[in-house]
């Protein structure tokens, strides 16, 4: 099929050659003319401004968005005089799903139809495939299976779906293996539905990662019996009441990879996680301001709308907002009351624990405390 | 290599079944006969009790423990007496990573080995290979490696371990590939590491649980604009404020089954979602009391020792204890208090939901609910 | 002065009787004829309907609105075709403040001004006061102060504000000490700043609850080494290492009444625990199913928009939710995932506990299970 | 009565002049001969060594431990080879209650009886009086009334309990009013049952301190709008799509102040936020590594062991821990990972926020941002 791609990042210019790889024709714009030209040379139609690609198209236009959320909006409303009735705008960011819910009513009013679809595979997607989760009037989503069919991870096997091809359910079957959901696009429901799907997607991943973060940085820290002793305790903390039991330097790259066969927590971020340590064990390269975009917001907003509970959604977004320090104020004020009602003072920072380049290296040697006879009694001494 | 195993339960029988497939020889016992039993059916040799067991090993005498934490001590009251200079004991299950340390400083005095090896992998490790974390003294490790190859994934393709072979590092390596890593199998560090790894594994797989069915439970919840409306409201709770954007009776099976396509959060235990969504969408056989076995807990004890925060580690352990009725006094005290202060008496549950069979069943026609107009203010109305 | 008062619930007739008590006169109004009824009988004008009401108040007509915030965009549906420019509307009840910003530009094209006030203090207010958060128009504030000031606890003392006293300023001085608030009542901003800050109140509100329900949760418990022993333990869960240290049946209710005395967390909120407890220490009459409204609802969705971390607000709004069995689907997907990948069934719910009057009977005996020799050790046995 | 105290810091120097001014006699000692002069100065005797203590006290003598909880052990060494049979040793600092459960069992193998006291009220105990949670043989405790009452809230009126006075039961009474409860004191149980309730105490104040800084960093974040446009919008982040609801400028110091009048969350711990707000509502002396003690972490590992569910006492903890810079790593991690899979890069630090002073500065004048027509809607733009 021909469509019409309109935003170039590292998402949208990847989409565009796995498009053509599976046949497909792309004629594509960015803001950028360097965006357009590099997608030239690897063979898609560039286009120089929305004039000229709208030209290019014939009707009906299939428009594939591949923008930030934010310019969503502005770039619909260059659209908008620009389309015509059976026309297709897709939506494939990230944005809100109540827009779509309003900008589908909007299009439709000119005769013009809106698909969101959320999509999942970052920058691996090229080889693997997308997951796309999809939504809008279904009988718009069924033509366009080939499109979605070469995006997805099915189109790596023998399962590419051809145009008019029904033999799946691109939603509801009356069995999984009857719908498309395991060539890894579905049809969700009305417009909405995908970025719905997304959204929720997007807040499960940042559930996910902090799970794993927050077990790695306890298996980080399992020597600080090495290093804290009771000499450090006064008044303001608590001794460790059994250093004789954090005696361990981890090799934690290797146990992410480790974890990657055959354990329970085997996933693919897991393997990014593998990945990133085994490139820097001492991930020097990041201060740990963690952003967040929209979808891990929306998620925790819809719950509470909902009545859902999500401690461990929000607590993973909260985990990002305090990254960046957006917990000082309290923190401030907590010591401050401390300081009012006991008279305590802040305890300054510590000297820094050893470099983290000794995470990575195993202890092979003997244990550096002595494992003491009376260990296992609970005394603070 | 021969050893002896106690405790045929799940993870024990097939371990011996795995084992006797690559080639070692188990001698095997249960309290229960009839384990016992079947498993000689399958060419192991069986040990009515732990004098014939002892008997029939050959020394060094490895004995594998596959037990309940709670049997572990017993278990090895039994074994001590019996118990010569050399011999070596495995504790596979999932004891506390301190009693690991205690009974190797009490088996060490024997002159006896002890290794803790976290097994993951469920009731899918017989046929994929199980995923090893192992504690210990490291030469005992080494002697080992063709046992812990055999379990592990590694030994599914050309990568199993002979006797003897020292090509990959069992522990830290110059580079991950050098390790055994990827083969499954990991020595983590000195007694208790094993433990201590898997503890934090199955801490962070409580979280991804967590995370998953946080998600599922607001996609699920995403009709409730169709059967809940501002009539509902009273003095005691607030109105959704916009239903028109809780409109979607969204595929839950299928929705985890194309997650596990191309997407960011694919796991091998969304994979287990996917299964129980797809052989009951209702989970009819489930009440929801979710058990949690010791680690969870022990995690995040072990982060408190550490001052690592876990935010959700625990928000995942909290759920499985709010799950089974353990927050009951505290809700009844915060509703006796709304009673209290502000005259609150208790809204009684409500009338059940549409039956769960709903939550399959797409909405292919139009929306319930026509979307107004001017559905996208903030008005209550 | 003289003022109308719609909404005649708890709140509005104590508000109602308050203002009477200090000189003011109140024409009162609601759906209900005998809440004006009673009203009437304890010297407040009685108004059967919004005309009647209008009639009896002189302009510029002051109008406070006490309603559940779902029934306050019909009431104002009826008062605008009745007000004239120059009257004052205020609203005290909980409405969210973004409705209070529509409302008060709606309201100002008619020249008529808005009022936001939030009002804090429950069923005890009548006596001791209430406490007020109110935005708006500045000027119109500091007009209403005399009213202001008879509902909240200054005009318990010396300190009662008489029309056309600036002696404090109503918001921001130079010092606390020169503000009202030492009287209770505070001018906080523009429309909508006295409902955000009463939101916020609220949130708070949750959390402080939250905290103390939990603590006095953990006390309820101490108990447990008294009859959850070993035996209990299977391989769905973990034993009590420590049976010997939860040998404590505590007085809930004295203790509650102690921390009232002295201590660093007394409160208010404390004092309704303490009186809930001494009325029954069984909390019978209370199922647990914990409203809430929307107020910490919003105060959540206020700190994502703002990016800033509140685990502890987030966690009480969960917990009401998952007392009303909200996160049922969620439990029961961790179940079935458990089944899925080990094999894992449900166990049943216990025996119930000791009757929880037990818990008011504090142990003045011999401790149940004697103190072992060795129990400060970590042995699972 | 007569009684020695060891350790003279805030805490114990105040509980002496407390106990003076009650008509008892204290032989001092600290390991600072400043801190024993200061005393002796104000009426105590001082006592430079153990020893001097110890024969300057008649038999059975009665000693009061105030000092940091690493330090007991030691003290309790020293101690033992001169206390006689019939001494009484009172531990009233903050204990881990299990350490109290071992060293009554060794006290009382020498016929010295233990008894371990919760002490709570800061630095405004010396006035106000302290509230005290006890554990230990209930008859000892009786024995000392006097002393606890001299030092409780309940000393400041009519009610101090003098010696053999026993008109209310210092523990389980028919009726709270019936026991000590409302003068400040109690009988909590058995040896560690004070410090079990201290410890539980100080769990439920992390949680409200968190609660109300929380809600105070929403208050102050509440102006976002006035700085944060869609403008700032990129990839990285979703724009704040109301900014026109986030103009306030509250004023912290008087919202803290308006709180403590009337309002349902009023408390001790508000007086000590708005005494911090009104010295310096910039808080610049306080950097945010906000200490833990022993107190809040035990308290978790209770409810763990105890199957109960702590949310918010546990995120308060974390947020704590996280203020010292302890979720370093984890962030580090989330942004490694962030980078692996979508290229993602971190965002810097941004520009700071207009200085705090001027979050104290109420904005009386117009709105900044004009309140456009379309402001209810949700769109983006």
């Amino acid at each position: 099929m021909q469509l019409g791609v309109i935003g170039l990042g590292r998402m949208g210019a990847d989409l565009v050659r796995r498009l053509e790889r599976h046949g497909h024709q792309c004629v594509v714009h960015d803001i950028l003319p360097a965006a357009i030209e590099a997608l030239e040379q690897e063979g898609a139609v560039g286009a120089s401004s929305i004039d000229a690609m709208m030209s290019r198209l014939k009707a009906p236009r299939i428009l594939w968005l591949m923008l930030p959320a934010a310019a969503v909006e502005a770039a619909l409303g260059d659209l908008k005089p620009r389309l015509s009735p059976g026309d297709i705008v897709i939506d494939g960011g990230n944005s809100y799903y109540r827009d779509d819910v309003r900008r589908s009513v909007e299009l439709s009013a000119m005769g013009v139809h809106f698909i969101d679809v959320g999509t999942s595979g970052g920058t691996a997607g090229l080889e693997r495939g997308y997951c796309l989760m999809i939504g809008g009037e279904e009988d718009v989503v069924v033509y366009l299976a080939p499109i979605f069919s070469a995006l997805s991870t099915g189109a790596n096997g023998a399962s590419e779906v051809q145009a008019g091809d029904t033999s799946r359910a691109i939603g509801h079957a009356a069995d999984v293996e009857g719908s498309t959901a395991e060539f890894g696009y579905l049809y969700c429901g009305l417009h909405g539905a995908g970025h719905f799907v997304k959204m929720i997607h997007n807040g499960i991943e940042y559930g996910m990662m902090a799970a794993y973060v927050e077990g790695l940085n306890i298996l980080k820290e399992a020597n600080i019996g090495t290093h804290r002793h009771d000499a450090d305790a006064d008044a303001e903390s608590t001794p460790l009441r059994h250093p004789e039991y954090y005696q361990y330097t981890f090799p934690l790259a290797e146990i992410a990879e480790v974890w990657r066969h055959g354990s329970v927590i085997e996933s693919w971020l897991l393997g990014r996680i593998a990945d990133a340590l085994h490139a820097d064990p001492t991930l020097a390269a990041f201060a740990g301001r963690v952003s967040d975009s929209g979808e891990g917001r929306w998620s925790v907003q819809a719950a509470i709308d909902e009545a859902v509970p999500v401690p461990v959604l929000s607590a993973a977004l909260y985990a990002r907002f305090s990254s960046r320090g957006q917990a000082g104020f309290a923190d401030q004020l907590l010591s401050a009351m401390r300081h009012e009602f006991g008279g305590h003072a802040e305890v300054a920072a510590p000297v820094s624990h050893p470099p983290q380049a000794a995470v990575h290296a195993i202890d092979k040697g003997e244990r550096h405390r002595p494992f003491p006879d009376g260990a296992n009694d609970d005394r603070a001494t």
